[in-house]
């Protein structure tokens, strides 16, 4: 299948791009790097040091003569994007190009417009360059469970059946998500939905979970493929800023309460659900929409537990409750539906001991590339 | 009471900062004057002459003694933007400044990517405008109920309370738009209610019907308060363009089987709509949505009325069921709630026989200006 991977020089795009050309797919990365320039402008950098996109698809080939093509540009620029479809003629377009941290779209307005044009603005072309050069792909896009935010009731995947005044409808699952960037997912959302129900578009929308890990079998396979790991308050997510704190012997900053309960998976499951998505393709005019995550934890259960396995490993972090950043609640129900891609195949990699410690020792082996006032959160919701 | 109506120089924004100014308050305009060079941009015009802005207020100043300030600018450039709050300090901000043909944002990419990226962002820049400059702002913002779709049962105002697996939650209402440009309402209405939870803004979205109609007490005063009235296909809507097809011995052009029902109101009780929010403005942190309707009808039944109507005067238009250019249901299921604002004490101006005459009569006495090839669709969903 000849599939790309848009933003494929990010954390999930690059395991993922290397996940699918091992499984003999005709990989092309598209990717403007700004991921690289925003470590610049926030004076922050990834825990492993990590190889230019020209070495690392040089290494990949090198390793397996398997080649992956790139395009490096931006999808706000649609000459530039039309060109990589009529060079390319995907049959998926697997879409990570976006702005994809919470706080970075709340540092202030510039951010937040920044956030919310170049996410909707470069999915909005994405949509009319299938709709123009490749009627057929598939557009495999990447949402985020905190489009639902924390209902209530059960959340379900993309649709709930409502029964209201003695009438039923299957509808759009209402959303309440709780950042500017947040919001950009939601807006693609809808807009993907009606660019597949008016030009018949393929489209998997996957509300994805937080992701935690680091390697999978692809990157591992060589030092100049390392993925990046991000621990700073903009980029770093929770799993993996605790265990980064623990490696550096920094307080674990747990935000408020800590009963913010959320989705997660591993890294290894997001590129296995691509791979899912991918060959198992929406209908023509199809807005389908996956809950891309294996289990799920509160902030504080993640912070125990990695005090725990930091422990067994001879170190003493302690849990630090800090001033919630955010306005979100922080003790709330959370139950959310998780079936379709199980039922599509998926075999969970569910958070074990293991795990953590693996990811704690790539830490260690680089702590002194951490800087440590980065740890700490340094922009608010207020 | 200081209040600003962005996008004062339009069809719903000029009667409404007329309306608004007379009955004391310190209304000043602020407005791009795009729509005006869309007229030249699709070789259209307004079937009624009408003046410039300047020479407009001048002319109000004239009969009145009241003035309306003017600021010509974009509410996307934020720097224009907050030099316009310093200046006026709002009390309440009247938001009409938006892009709001739905053919418009489909006529190409370009326009579709307009639509989105200049709603979008110039309400993001008022929502943050409001936090840095005039927090207890009310936002009267405009939006519509093609954000709702047409869904299989009722339609609530905003909010909707859903049972589901025995468990309640009142969520948003959830939307089902049908061009880029009820997305673009549909992405600002989300914005708007993340910045009240978090900023703790008072807005109230109106969720508005197809305005008819033309004259308001206040621009019969003067031809030169003359409001607009558009007939072509992009920015007509229903009613006045089957009334000025009637006036040019044009067909009525029905799309499809014209079962399709929308909810309409007069432009007499947008400007009271308008007013009883602002007098009645939403708490600190409230995101409140009213349905700004007062009446529902099928495109076939307005088309029906219409043709009576001008046989009354001595026309004899027909009706023509061409092709839907559009990608929408043309018989469904159609009941939504509008109680908020007639519990404010909004007192309908219903659809009677005398108004379609007087809109008739108007278009009469102006027909040679109707450019005949623009009251077609030229624009299609497909």
């Amino acid at each position: 299948m000849k599939i790309i991977v848009a933003g494929g020089d990010g954390f999930c795009g690059w395991p993922t791009a290397l996940y699918l050309s091992k499984q003999g797919h005709e990989v092309s990365i598209v990717d403007n790097l700004v991921r690289r320039k925003m470590d610049e402008e926030l004076h922050s950098n990834s825990v492993t040091p990590i190889a230019s996109l020209e070495e690392r698809v040089a290494k990949w080939k090198e390793l397996t003569g398997k080649e992956i093509k790139t395009f490096i540009g931006d999808l706000n620029h649609y000459d530039f994007l039309r060109e990589v479809f009529k060079q390319t003629n995907p049959d998926a377009f697997v879409h990570f190009a976006e702005q994809r941290s919470a706080p970075y779209s709340m540092i202030d307005r510039e951010h937040a417009v920044f956030t919310q044009s170049n996410n909707v603005i470069g999915n909005l072309n994405v949509l009319f360059a299938i709709k123009e050069l490749a009627p057929d792909c598939h557009l495999i896009k990447l949402g985020t469970m905190g489009e639902y935010g924390a209902p209530n009731i059960d959340i379900e995947e993309g649709y709930i059946e409502i029964e209201h005044n003695g009438r039923k409808d299957k509808l759009p699952y209402p959303k309440q998500p709780g950042s500017f960037y947040h919001l950009s997912k939601v807006h693609d959302s809808h807009n993907i939905m009606f660019a597949c129900k008016i030009w018949g578009i393929r489209a998997t929308d996957l509300n994805q979970g937080i992701v935690y890990g680091l390697h999978t079998d692809e990157t591992e396979l060589h030092p100049i493929l390392n993925n990046r790991l991000d621990y700073d308050g903009v980029f770093g997510t929770a799993l993996n800023r605790f265990l980064i704190q623990s490696a550096i012997g920094h307080d674990l900053t747990v935000y408020g309460a800590g009963g913010q309960t959320r989705s997660f998976l591993n890294i290894k499951d997001t590129v296995r659900c691509i791979e899912i998505a991918a060959n198992n393709p929406a209908e023509k005019g199809e807005f389908r929409v996956f809950n891309q995550f294996t289990e799920y934890f509160s902030v504080k259960e993640l912070a125990e537990r990695t005090k725990r396995v930091a422990e067994e490993m001879g170190l003493s972090p302690k849990i630090a409750n800090i001033e919630n950043p955010r306005i979100e609640a922080e003790e709330h129900y959370y139950h959310a539906v998780n079936t379709n891609l199980r039922d599509l195949g998926l075999e969970p990699n569910l958070l074990t001991d293991e795990v953590l410690k693996e990811i704690l020792n790539v830490a260690l082996d680089n702590k002194d590339r951490v800087i440590k006032e980065n740890v700490l959160p340094q922009v608010t919701w207020k």
